[in-house]
Formats: structure tokens, C-alpha cells, sequence
């Protein structure tokens, strides 16, 4: 076992459950027959898009925010983000009354935008083609005295985000389920090193896979060459919170340890998968959120017989992408 | 007390509980941190939109198929319903793997109908304005021996319905919520006097409101009245779930008992209310199922510092419908 010498611990992730324990969301597993007897198998979700801010972001901000002392908490925090991670933190710092900055693409989804302003930070805006969104950050954090709360590459974050993981172990405790394998949403990393974390202190040697965006599996691709590779496109995708240009340094020192491999989906896999949820399972799930079904679904893991854990990592889609999704479907 | 006298008691109700568990789903109690902020108090959501079939109708119909004699069961089950009992029905049949025959007006949502037939139910039609469902399914049931599953007036259909507030009372045991009051959709009532009983075991005199669509508030002028009247007109709300002419019998001499009132809210209220469970929730909610979400964001309700439980009793919307309600809200 490699685990011991890895930069996060299960010990971490158990302090962290312990801190988040009454503002974040106990999310249910949910379980739905039509799409067991579509799959042939049995699949558990994690539904994170139940979560607070609408996804599993608000785990790793809130526990991060946290876990700052209160000197430096009182001068604020600053965070980048495509959104999912800019709500989280802008409600955490909302929570413990303390200022809040947030760097995002202009071209985030206009809900993700105005929820991060409805918790009261600022939001200032970055050019996805061009500007630098991790200097401008650290620029505006250095005027302010703000810490700055790194979406995935910080070892609270992932123990935050890890959490999930605990409670879907927890769910299962005396069940006798014992899950054949593991699909998580993967951005920057930092869900699939903290999920994998702790259901394999669990289930040790659970095989957990990220599932990514086709043209943006950094992940997939870092796995196989044995090294962190950079996506060739920098937007493109309509999983708009799956978009980290590479794995993050971290979180694939974790991953590359703790995951079996890699999935890619497409844009298309992702919005039927997206209307299979509103017709069958009745939750909403932003692309990025609807990966892991995607992979079910059309065939890219083995389900017959199988029991799956799949994460629906957040719902943080705006209203005409998701009725076109529908549209697409029906078509 | 009145409640030993009821046609429907806990003991049903316990003993439906025991017969719909592993097929039913256990469905989560939600809460969510901005509901809670925009009401200015704390709802829980019973989400029976998540349940099998996608509506609570899935438990009362499972425990009547269930608690027929194995003769009777095998000659195959009948029931009417604008979609959801229907969906209901045939569920359970293809469980029991016996026949059914669903007779269903012919503007129920596609996706109702589409929905039952995919559980090998034979679906008959009727003309909600001119045909008499009961006598057109009575005929037929006459014609092969199907016992005729009711959607409400049966006491193992109420007692089956009333195991989502048992499950409501067993989640809030040992946290020390006690609630001030409950929401329950409401059709022909069977949902409402279920869960009133079972609700009202553990916390009695809890006030409990029945809450329908405007126009079809036939349940709420029969408490006030103190009996059974019927609405004025057949059709004409979004809510296609819940437009029973009348309250039933059977359920009206358990809901006059157990219900504090009624409340009726509006067709865009609903729609508001669907788009807010979009944007804020991530649940798929079909407009019966978002009548008591309406009621309590519209204020129907005192919700300042009032712990409120509220069911989403379905979630089958179709597509074009739910694009609609989005895109009202955001007009």
C-alpha cells in the first residue's frame, strides 16, 4: 500500500467530516430500477448536485476556509474558478462573515455567475483565451491580504472533497454492498484523489475511474503516459466545470497512485445522459455532473452484474443549455 | 382522538411499510441552505419525486398488488389514473409479473403513457369529457377478472401512501425537529390522509394542509364546507396530477378528521415554483408535485422561523412542458 506517504490522509479526510458536519449537505446515495435494469447492473449515486451551492465544490471550500486561522480568515479569501468552486467559497466566506473575491472566465454559465454574486463576494472576470487567471489572483490576494483557496491543489480542499467518498462508505456499512468500481467527475483531480482516498481505506484496491470530456482527459492521458499532459484546447467543451487545462500537481502525485484509469465521454454521451437523468432519475445535472452517467450508459465500463458507484458531482446549469440538452435528446 | 375510529390505521400502515420495503425507495428528506434563506425558516422535502416510477403513487399501488390473495393476483390488476397511479400499477404488475390494463385519458403527458406501456401494461384511452373512466374500467375488469386497483379510494392504496410519513417521522427521530406543520399535494386525497396518520402518530395535532392547483381546490372547499363538493371545472390546470373531481369518500372521512385546511395556489405560481426547484434544488419536479413547494414560496403559508415539512409528490413532466415553466420564470 502506497497510501501512508501520499500528502493527503484518511485522517485528513475524517477532520474534515467532522468540520463541514452541519453545513454541507449529507447527500443522499440514490438508486434508481429503470437505470439498474437499463444498465443490467446496480448503480449508486452520489447526488452532489443536492449538495450546498449545488455541488460538491462547497466540501473542500467550506472545510478549507475552515481550517484557516482567524487572523488570516478575518482578511478574507480569494479563489479561481469556472464557477462550482466560486459558489462554494463565496458561500463559505457568506457563513463565517468574511469578504470573499472570485476570479471567473466571462464566458461561465450566467447562473454560476449570479449565485457566486448572490453570497456577496466580488467577481472579477478573466478571458479564458488569454489572461492568466492564476496571476491575476494572486496579484489582487497580495493587495488584500486574502488567502487564496485553490480549487484542487491544496490538501484541505481534497480532504474536503474527500468526504463524499466517507459517506458513501458509510451508506453501505452493514449492507453487504460491496461496489465493483467507482467512476468520479475529474476536473483538476481533486474529487477523484479525495473520493478515492476514502472509499479505499474501505474497500482497499477499489478500482476508481475519472471521467473527463473528450478532448479534455488530461487525466486519462497523464495516467497512461505515466506524467501530467496538457489538454490541446482551452475551451471547447460543454462540461464547462471539467476544463482544467492539466491535472494539478497534487492531485495527480494522489491520483496516479489511487485511480485505475480514465474515461472520456462526449459532448453528445453527456447531454442525453443529461436528459435520461430529467426523464428517469428527475434530478437536474449540469454537463460536467453527468459524465460519470454518461460512461454507464453508453457501454464504457462493463455494468452487467456490476455494482457502480457514480458520482453526480453538481447541477449548476443554466436553463437554455439544459432544455436544448432535452431537445437533443428527444430528437 | 378520532384516529381509532378511522377507516385507515397505523397498524395498515406499518404493515405496508413492511411489505413495499425493497421495492420502494426510501426516498431522502431534503433540505437546502437558500430555500431555508428565502422562506426565512426551515423546509424539509419529502422527495417522492425520486421514488420508483417517479411518484409517491408507486407505494400504494405495490402494497394493494401485494396484499391480493396469490388466486386473485393472477387473473391480473386494472386501475385508471391521468398517469402516475398508472405508471404505478403497471410497475408493480410487471414486479408480480401478472397482467395489466391501464385506462388512461388521452391527454395525459407522453411521457405517463409512454412510461406505463414500457412496464408492459396495455394502456385503453378515455375522453376525460365525455367518457366515465370508472364505468369504462369496471367493464373491462369484469371482462378478465383484473382486480381494480384504486388510486385512493382503498385502504391499502392510502396505507401504502401513508408509509412516505412514517419514513418522514422515522428520519426526524432523535434530532429534536419537531415540525410546526405539513404540506401534502393533493388529488383525490389519498396521499393526504396516508401521511396525516402516519405523521400524526408521532406528532399529534400536527397541522397538516392539503395543498391543489386553483380551481381544483375541491378538497379545501369540502373541509370548509364539511362535505363533498366538486370542482367546477374537468380540466384546465397544469396540474394534471391533481385534478380529481371531488375528494373521495373514503379519504374525505379520513381527511376531515386529519387535515387543518386546505390551500390552493396558481398555475404560474407552480410554474415559478418548478423553475426555482431547477435553479436552486437540481430536482425534477412535474406541476402537482410543486404545488406545496409553490405554496410555501408564495407565502400561502407562515414560513418565518416555522420548521415546515412538504412533499414533492412526482416528477413526470414532459420535456416541452418543463422548458416552458423555465422559461416562463425567467420571462
Amino acid at each position: 500500500m502506497t497510501a501512508p506517504d501520499l500528502p493527503v490522509t484518511i485522517d485528513n479526510i475524517r477532520t474534515a467530516a467532522a468540520r463541514i458536519s452541519g453545513f454541507a449537505v449529507r447527500t443522499p446515495l440514490l438508486e434508481n430500477a429503470q437505470l439498474n435494469a437499463d444498465v443490467g447492473g446496480r448503480v449508486l449515486l452520489k447526488a452532489e448536485n443536492l449538495q450546498r451551492t449545488g455541488s460538491f465544490k462547497f466540501r473542500g471550500a467550506f472545510n478549507a476556509v475552515s481550517s484557516l486561522n482567524d487572523d488570516a480568515r478575518a482578511l478574507g479569501v480569494l479563489a479561481w474558478s469556472s464557477g462550482n468552486h466560486a459558489q462554494a467559497v463565496a458561500a463559505s466566506a457568506q457563513i463565517w462573515q468574511i469578504p470573499a473575491t472570485i476570479v471567473m472566465p466571462g464566458d461561465a454559465p450566467a447562473l454560476k455567475i449570479e449565485n457566486t454574486r448572490s453570497y456577496g463576494a466580488t467577481v472579477v472576470f478573466y478571458d479564458r483565451r488569454s489572461n492568466n487567471r492564476e496571476e491575476m489572483g494572486q496579484r489582487l490576494a497580495a493587495q488584500s491580504g486574502a488567502t487564496i483557496i485553490p480549487p484542487y491543489e491544496y490538501v484541505e480542499t481534497i480532504a474536503g472533497q474527500g468526504t463524499a467518498g466517507l459517506e458513501v462508505a458509510q451508506d453501505l456499512e452493514g449492507t453487504g454492498i460491496v461496489p465493483d468500481a467507482a467512476l468520479i467527475c475529474c476536473g483538476g483531480g481533486g474529487l477523484s484523489a479525495g473520493m478515492s482516498l476514502a472509499m479505499q481505506d474501505t474497500w482497499p484496491g477499489l478500482p476508481v475511474y475519472a471521467v473527463e470530456p473528450a478532448g479534455f482527459d488530461d487525466t486519462r492521458r497523464s495516467l497512461e503516459r505515466g506524467e501530467r499532459v496538457t489538454n490541446a484546447a482551452a475551451s471547447g467543451s460543454i462540461c464547462d466545470a471539467l476544463m482544467a487545462p492539466q491535472p494539478g500537481k497534487l492531485t495527480f502525485s494522489i491520483n496516479r497512485h489511487v485511480l485505475a484509469g480514465g474515461i472520456a465521454v462526449t459532448d453528445e454521451e453527456v447531454r442525453a445522459a443529461m436528459a435520461y437523468a430529467f426523464r428517469v432519475l428527475k434530478l437536474v445535472i449540469e454537463p460536467g455532473g453527468a459524465v460519470t452517467l454518461a460512461a454507464v450508459l453508453n457501454g464504457h465500463i462493463d455494468t452487467k452484474g456490476k455494482t457502480l458507484i457514480a458520482v453526480i458531482s453538481g447541477g449548476n446549469v443554466d436553463a437554455d443549455l439544459f432544455a436544448s440538452a432535452l431537445q437533443a435528446a428527444s430528437a
